[in-house]
């Protein structure tokens, strides 16, 4: 059996980093439901962020969207969420907002809305620069929604030249991030469609270039435990994009849709030695309907219960199990450690740590949402567009 | 063979409806493209629509979107369009873009959002009162994001209440058109999640209500035109939302994505007897990123190529062969009408209709492109939300 | 917070069958890999059945499939049955490995094979009239591979015809259960691929048919706990088939691949009232590469601990968070539920039962499999086709 | 415009090999249906293969299957193709039929079985030193069925220790076409389950290894065009195995569910300049219910009509609408070249090549299938199992 000391201080150690765009406004494309208390501002959203920590302790940096958390200093920004306890995460890029990019960004026909696009990602290299961010984010939704619209070849060619430019511009320590998505907004084809094409860009990039998972991305029934696997194992993976999802959204809160599969994911993350700070442990998803810094709160939990159950497999019995061909057995091992109720056991990691064994009962006592809502009046709400 | 003078009859014959929403503008979560030229208010919609009959001589129908198409005065609305060659069609009915909607609208926990939900499906019977509309069609974006949300059967008794007020409301020659679809925007479950669920209800409103199949709605791999197929034999298909896609979403120009499956859900139209008015037959689709009015023209176009092509299947061929087993023989005789190309025979029955054989080309010609791009210029063009 | 007494009396009173060729060989197209001990007669069967039931106390009865069960006489195989504790359970007919069935059976082009399929279904009556079953279970492989093979619509009347004269056969105390599947072996269209299909037939042929959930049998995505949850609130569940599969396939032990899944259809159950005895509580899957009788007693297990947790709900906080509109209130009711460990309560129950609160390690220390390696030699094991 | 005389020449040079094992019955778990006429030795299947290159005059290989046509002298087996205007193709190797091989051949936890397996994969490439083939197709059923039951990452260090010991054992000019597949028979974790995996694995080994695509092996929703493209690009792409499908198997005949499929990938070969020797042209299916000679010469012509089509492309009219951004317009030069009807002009191709128009009709007049039907009496059948 794992050694429980070891377990707990490694759920003490972990760090889940909460995005800025999950605080504002969003929805579907029928409609954005608003909610009241909503941040305005990129600073409004550190202040959520920092309560997410508050209440956790496991959630102490933010990821920042450009041009959404677009802000005249970003040092500034920086030193305001140092403030609060916070740091900045990743910086993700957007080159799907403006009408150039109808037909692409990096791959688009047009060269001149090439440049564009290139032009906005190496500006994100700078603001790394300014907020000390290590990883740049890269998500194109690049792609083509009818047979023939665009020769798939020549946009593999163009998404080529644009990372290189891209790379060659990272500091010593910064990263990028390359993620794939199944489809959506591209209909027909997407230009990094699945881990395979993100990994074969990456590895032509050199090291720096690391794939991302975004757990909501895949065809249906894709094994992404096994995705996980082989990129530690390539040592390919730079992160996380944690959401989950029913269908063929990635909107949902991580861990909702499909707990065991989570349990599974943070299994192969352990078993491939991937707990740590190498990888990025994200979230990345929208909370449309429910409110949002419970959800947020709710999320980090979820990725915490998996990880300790994780934490408990009994290596030792599993691998016993395996080598024997004991198919029962092994799957028992498994099964033994995702039945565990592990809620007393972070409540008791929460304590330890000096935090409040149920965070969302202490995010309701705080009186925070009550706060935002009567002093958030007014101004524009940060939502996808802001 | 089929006799070639009745298949070009019923060619000249077939009604296709276009919606009024496919002239506006429309996109994705991510980002709404917006077009020079889109029509900025009913009127010009029908404008557009009118064009579209001109050039292809059978779409003499317009689907109107309430509340995306309110006016003040239907009556004239529809003499505007009659001024214009054309007539409206069904009204649909928008019961998912409120701020009151976010948990639901018929369905909803709250008693007050059904009254309120409830109160606009009765309008839109209002209105086809005055617009002479027969089909009313109901798509309810209702469902839930998460398990335990709401209860799965209650909101099924709420949906059984409100639907059979409405069709207690029914005038004689009125119809409901209940649509289904698998998911989204609801990401867990969805209240209409498919034909058994659209078709349980109409059975017990009656035969005034019918289940209407949208392309696009269904879970992967799904044989649609099983279903077309079950629902003619049942007397229960009220009609076609058409569209394509090649993942989750149901944007892309019918037959675009997916010709062969076109094909086979138009065989099995005839073969069911469902050619003619009883089933109406409505475009149901977005134009993000390609021009609206040629897009819509294509659309029709597609639809009629699969028309003729299903047409012109050997029945007694396909009958003996399928009698005697002989599975080659039988796909043979339905390919061998796939395969043929059926573009010279819609040339033949435009020409005889008195109309360009290439509508696409007749379309370019006429200089509407060019006038509404340098027409409507200012206000506030039509799109999903107005 | 539900009692625990009662929650404790419904899991006592759970009864789940087992199918007889569970206990026999099984593979894929590729290849069925033999095991050790597996019985050679239906006998044999029973007697490891009998052991299923001895250690978890709530698999008292076995389903029978003809012609792989056929024996001279069935009184005797109750009464074997009998002594051993058991009874005889759903008699499931078999209408696709005869070499006439290649173009189907009931639904077959050729008159005489529909004749010869519908006689083997009265037999089957004839033979629930010896063992005393109720349930007639009616699953089809029919369909076809191309599109055009055959008519789906008169596939669909001649199903009718079959099904109507089996309703007719059966006597007071008997149903059909009709079961759907999404494909397999049908490629391309399947004659029953769906509940809706199924529902239809049941719903003409009145209230002795009714429709039979297999778990395994949808298309991907499909939200299975809301077809339960429908059928029930129209009366219409007659059954289960469990087992689970992470892709198309039906053959894995039941709560293995989505155990939340299972646990949602179980709370649909439990919240729509379909504990208890209307509802057959069946499995249907095969073990093809681990060790079968564990397997089963692990599957009857999932269920359990998926009934446990399902009647742990605390129905009047989910109700009153549902009526709030507290989306992450109420989804945090179901998870609590979920995310208890219920194995300590199901070992008090069985110990109270007088049973081993551990029936995996029960039959492991019972020296049964030893046993049936060491003595079943020679003779043809059971398997699909014998 | 493509010029005729050129298209005509591309498709007079085509070659598709046609496998042995499609000329032998098959089936699926449910059943096998055998059917009269099947070959009961290697030397038979040549035969069969024999007419239908005589009949399409563009299938001039034949793909072995090892142990299915394991023979004693595999140079006299070529030398009987020879003297029938047919050579041996690619040899497939066999590591899933043997009780050993039930919890994997390569990637076995067993090292005993991994050796075996190895030594089946060496044995393979000594035969094809013996036959003169080119091609060792490496098709892996290797995986698992439940989470747990075996360790991912040491499976592909397994896999890639095999892999690297077979590709050591390659002539000059042999090669290693890696198939991967989405799922089945593992039903939880396949070890090379998509093109990246085997992308990944052919990168390491070198240029021998090349990945092979088989229509049928990928997710729902899968653009197999794409992956075309991209292993295109990357020189990676080693030969296709056709076959189509609607749901999740692989048996239909290549074209069969989706021609607008099958020409978009043929487009992607021809735009990718993939036309040639290079890439083995292979199908890979069952005719499970269809007879099976014609069934294989239907799939020869289908894939020859998606190739025709996709070398009537206008190559330059698409370049210019894709680099002005026309969707529209791109879009229909690629459709104008499907909605083409080439039977005529690959019919006049045969007739130049001295053959019978109609290759369907000149094997009904040959008379080769009443012939093997009467003469093909007693012995064995072949099978997946022979």
């Amino acid at each position: 059996m794992p050694d429980l000391a070891t377990v707990k201080a490694a759920l003490a150690a972990q760090r889940i980093e909460t995005p800025s765009w999950a605080y504002g406004n969003s929805g579907t494309r029928f409609k954005v439901f608003a909610q009241p208390g909503v941040p305005r501002t990129p600073r409004e959203k550190l202040d959520d962020a920092a309560r997410v920590h508050e209440h956790t302790g496991v959630a102490p940096t933010v990821a920042l969207h450009i041009p959404w958390d677009r802000v005249d200093d970003y040092a500034a920004l920086a030193a305001y969420a140092r403030e609060r306890g916070l740091g900045l995460g990743a910086i993700n890029s957007n080159v799907f907002q403006d009408d150039d990019y109808k037909l692409g960004s990096v791959t688009n026909p047009d060269p001149a809305v090439r440049r564009k696009a290139l032009g906005h990602l190496l500006e994100c290299v700078d603001i790394m620069d300014a907020t000390g961010s290590r990883d740049l984010k890269l998500w194109f939704s690049d792609g083509t929604n009818y047979p023939g619209q665009d020769d798939l070849h020549a946009r593999q060619d163009r998404l080529a030249e644009a990372l290189a430019a891209v790379y060659e511009r990272l500091g010593d320590d910064q990263r990028m991030l390359l993620e794939y998505k199944f489809f959506e907004p591209a209909f027909y084809a997407t230009d990094v469609p699945d881990w395979g094409t993100a990994y074969a860009h990456c590895l032509k990039l050199g090291p720096k270039a690391q794939v991302v998972v975004d757990t909501g991305h895949h065809a249906p029934g894709t094994n992404i435990e096994f995705i996980v696997a082989l990129l530690l194992r390539e040592r390919k993976l730079g992160g996380f994009d944690f959401n989950s999802r029913f269908y063929a959204d990635d909107d949902l809160m991580v861990g909702a849709a499909d707990p065991f599969q989570l349990f599974r994911i943070m299994y192969e993350v352990v078993r491939g030695g991937g707990l740590g700070d190498e990888i990025a442990f994200m979230l990345d998803q929208c909370h449309n309907i429910e409110a949002k810094i419970p959800a947020i709160i709710r999320s980090v939990m979820n990725v915490q219960e998996a990880t300790a159950k994780a934490l408990l497999v009994d290596a030792k019995a599993l691998r016993d199990a395996q080598l024997a061909g004991d198919v029962l057995g092994a799957n028992a091992v498994l099964m033994d450690a995702f039945n565990t109720d592990v809620r007393p056991l972070l409540a008791e990691v929460r304590t330890e740590a000096g935090l409040h064994p149920d965070p969302m009962a202490a995010y309701r006592a705080s009186g925070w949402q009550e706060h935002i809502v009567a002093d958030r009046v007014g101004g524009t709400q940060a939502g996808w567009g802001a």
